[in-house]
């Protein structure tokens, strides 16, 4: 099949046409997405006129349910791609912030996408791919709308591919870029291509990498890019080894050390609708430049997969007001002891 | 923020650039992408190579499992978005084709992705969006070979959003187009645009509709978009509900009559990669030009989901050889009463 060679770097638009800055004011007060008490303003005017609001995916409507009352206490977002892992988390985060259910009750997910709520945690899966993050972003973030949620900070917590750097190594991500190294997502909207910047609070990826203890993994702050950008071990596959490698080899000398599927689009959606509070945590499961198949155990990969959480626990904590947990949970040497929910 | 504005029909590519048809013989015997005793041949010379092959996602591998053993007599694998509704229509298959688990067992779930097997039929669930549907087809399609599974015929059951046909009618797709009603699904791999035809098998589709019975609801055999082409109850949303009807009407006028996220996707993943045998069958959740939320009760749109497995399993039952359904359970009418699986 012939391909149509887009080089990277070699723009599909012309520069001149680059669109202003997003005004977005970050000063204490109101902001074009925030309400001085911190509550959201949708940059949609149809919300407020069309009635009561179906959140289809999450199985919620503020008609047929009092959102407020529900999940007005919500403060920290955290997704992840699997239901599994969040449904851990939950679990996990109850003990860290020491939450109580009421006697007799235990976590529900009445939602179709793995959705719990733990105090002022609120934990979801949002599948895999942009798409999948839209799809999910887009309710999620109106139910802190008509929740009246205060200053909600998102979180992603999850896994990726490193890119000249090994396994089991943390990634705090300052910026997002696409599959040619341009920090916007582009999107189809009828018919017009529609441009949104990714961009991330450095602030908060700060304070994330300030909670890191001596004992932690390494962790880097750098670009993710947003897709996986090629492996030989696919259903099919039209290009060498020394293709990918002299690829990935390109991609790693502009700061790219790690790749994923969501990143771009979670970036893009929260700085455009309003939470401007985002940051995301993940784990290299393998260095792409090594090879394409993760060939680490599941123990050892399970154990990766709990860097993020324990790590985003202590930035709750602290942010919570809590002390620094000494529970053998709090540490990463013990967060294998972790409650799974079962 | 302002737009790139790429209006619908205006192409960013040069049309004189078109790539060459697929070649991809389809008369008896051997092809590209087929043996002669219809095993896949992949579009891949590593996986060959490679040694054992993790399919990370499903769970297997082929060093660590006997695939051919597992999995050597699916001849259908059905796919859709929820977990819970593939769970359902692998329950509903079972009776349909009259399965019969070893005493004492019942099925099981190994896999991140609602995975189960029944007899010659593999469900799973592919999540949202093309991202999603990919990263599972290039597994799927992978076990399928190293299972040396002999002409499988790939199903994606599940719901869409009409366009000028209301809900509960049913859309069996003879072709699949992109945001700007283009057959092609474009891709960066490696920095490059990668554009693969999506192509459907017309034969097939017509197979189909030939097995609706008269108390079927109404269905159509056309044009699906890949993508929801804007909504004005978004988080975000620049635009009116003039301006979106607008584009419907549009889109409405080249035939198309519904729009779901995976299909471009499904149609040039297979094409490309072997199984050319598949189609979708898909239902209206609502008629986006009447509206963009879904304001059908529960019991309903459950009701509505069950008609492409009710239509897909007739299809099974016959390439099985086994008689048309008499039992309430195989026709529309009686299909609620479905086994659930809890």
């Amino acid at each position: 099949m012939a391909r149509h060679e887009l080089q990277l770097g070699e723009l599909p638009y012309d520069p001149l046409e680059e669109e202003e800055e997003e005004e977005q004011a970050n000063e204490d007060g109101a902001s074009s997405t925030r309400h001085e008490d911190g509550t959201l303003r949708l940059r949609n005017p149809h919300i407020a006129e069309m009635g009561p609001d179906i959140l289809y995916h999450l199985g919620l409507g503020s008609g047929s349910h009092d959102l407020q009352d529900m999940f007005g206490d919500v403060r920290f977002v955290c997704m992840g791609g699997t239901s599994r892992r969040m449904e851990q988390f939950a679990y996990y985060i109850k003990d860290e912030i020491g939450y109580k259910f009421p006697p007799g009750t235990t976590l529900l997910d009445n939602s179709g996408c793995c959705m719990y709520k733990v105090g002022p945690v609120l934990c979801f899966s949002h599948g895999m791919g942009i798409p999948s993050v839209g799809i999910l972003l887009h309710e999620v973030i109106k139910l802190m709308y008509h929740a009246r949620c205060r200053d909600p900070v998102f979180f992603r917590l999850g896994t990726c591919g490193g890119i000249g750097i090994d396994g089991g190594n943390l990634v705090i991500s300052e910026s997002a870029v696409d599959g040619l190294l341009r920090p916007y997502l582009d999107q189809l909207v009828l018919g017009k291509i529609q441009r949104r910047p990714a961009i991330l609070d450095p602030e908060l990826a700060n304070d994330l990498m300030n909670l890191r203890r001596e004992d932690d993994p390494p962790s880097s702050g750098t670009l993710g890019q947003d897709h996986v950008p090629g492996r030989v071990d696919g259903a099919f596959c039209e290009y060498t080894e020394a293709d990918k490698l002299a690829f990935l080899q390109k991609i790693h000398g502009e700061n790219v050390v790690n790749m994923e599927m969501e990143s771009l689009g979670f970036a893009a959606f929260c700085y455009h609708a309003g939470p401007a509070q985002l940051l995301w945590c993940v784990v290299a499961m393998l260095d792409r430049l090594q090879g394409d198949q993760v060939q680490t155990s599941k123990e050892v990969m399970n154990k990766w997969q709990e860097y993020p959480q324990v790590l985003v626990a202590r930035y709750i904590r602290k942010a919570m007001g809590l002390p620094p947990s000494h529970t053998p949970e709090g540490t990463l040497a013990g967060s294998s002891q972790r409650s799974t929910g079962s």
